[in-house]
């Protein structure tokens, strides 16, 4: 069965083998006649494909231990992946939850790194500068485009370094393979969101 | 000596006793004809009063040890107020430097709260929330309201404690008082910047 995860910008289509990144648009145009489950965020994207006979929306059917009201369907889509765990996902935006034997704990939601830097140069052009992926937190900057990198990674890692408490972390997003690197013992695996499906869709037959 | 700090946004005028804030626009109004001395980041207010005849440009008279290029005059500027420090100005931007005997060590750009809550905005209407100044960091948040202000204070905090180095850690900007008290045994000095022009000045008598 084709599962689906729709963002704000990117759809994430699993297959049960790959995993293919595609635009909205584009997912419309190729699979508009095929079976699919999907989980949405886009409230634009919800309106247009809510009458797509073939698709089925499984967000009503998502719930963790300890969820709250106005929580994030794919957040807690991610957060029945593993009893236990932090998880990031670094998307648009970089959430960051705690489950504890399968209870949701709570968690935070950072920027993603487009928004970041999009968010500096909205201050000044002096700030307008390209993210450096390989800006190193070993040593402070002695530039303003490292100042900026710096800080963005900065403030991403010790955050999330603030919530250890002995818990796999776990990351998952189109940057969660870059943010894992510097985390000693992290995880990336891009499925996280669709073995959380995979279990929701268990838990309902 | 009437000292100003003109900003990106804001203007800040100390006559030696009270600092003043205000606009770009109302400082002209107001100081015309009055003697000034100033240090100035925006490049549009450059250009606008650099023919004023009453003021003084002390932005090329600024020099720390250690300086970059491309640095800021109102951070070199701040600085120079103590020869030990961690400066951080919250303002548009929050900055963080860090001083050890008089030499700059580098340091790191932040996003300033208001570019923070814009840029979560800007990635979806269902992060748009005002900031929660009172947002606390002894509880995991469960609303997404408070997973945005909790997500920005704790990656403010953290990227600056990850600098201790057994130096003061001083604040100022107009967000400087209310980030102050996240810290233990920190300073909050709205005269820091007017501290370092202060020592510029004696220096190049």
């Amino acid at each position: 069965m084709l599962l689906a995860d729709i963002g704000n910008s990117r759809v994430h289509i699993y297959d049960g083998k790959l995993v293919t990144h595609l635009s909205h648009d584009e997912m419309i145009e190729k699979y508009i006649d095929m079976e699919l489950s999907y989980i949405c965020v886009s409230s634009n994207m919800k309106e247009r494909i809510k009458d797509i006979p073939k698709w089925r929306d499984l967000s009503h059917t998502i719930h963790i231990q300890g969820e709250y009201d106005t929580m994030g369907v794919d957040r807690k889509t991610l957060c029945m992946s593993h009893d236990n765990g932090v998880f990031v996902d670094a998307g648009s935006a970089i959430t960051v939850d705690i489950v504890k034997e399968g209870v949701y704990q709570g968690g935070f939601i950072l920027l993603g790194l487009k928004a970041y830097t999009n968010a500096y140069k909205s201050i000044s052009n002096a700030l307008d500068y390209e993210f450096n992926h390989n800006c190193s937190l070993d040593f402070l900057p002695l530039t303003t485009k490292d100042s900026i990198s710096y800080g963005i990674i900065s403030s991403i890692k010790s955050a999330i370094d603030t919530h250890p408490d002995g818990l796999p972390l776990y990351f998952t997003g189109g940057d969660g393979e870059w943010l894992s690197r510097f985390f000693q013992n992290s995880i990336f695996d891009e499925l996280l969101v669709f073995r959380g499906l995979q279990k929701a869709l268990k838990g309902n037959i």
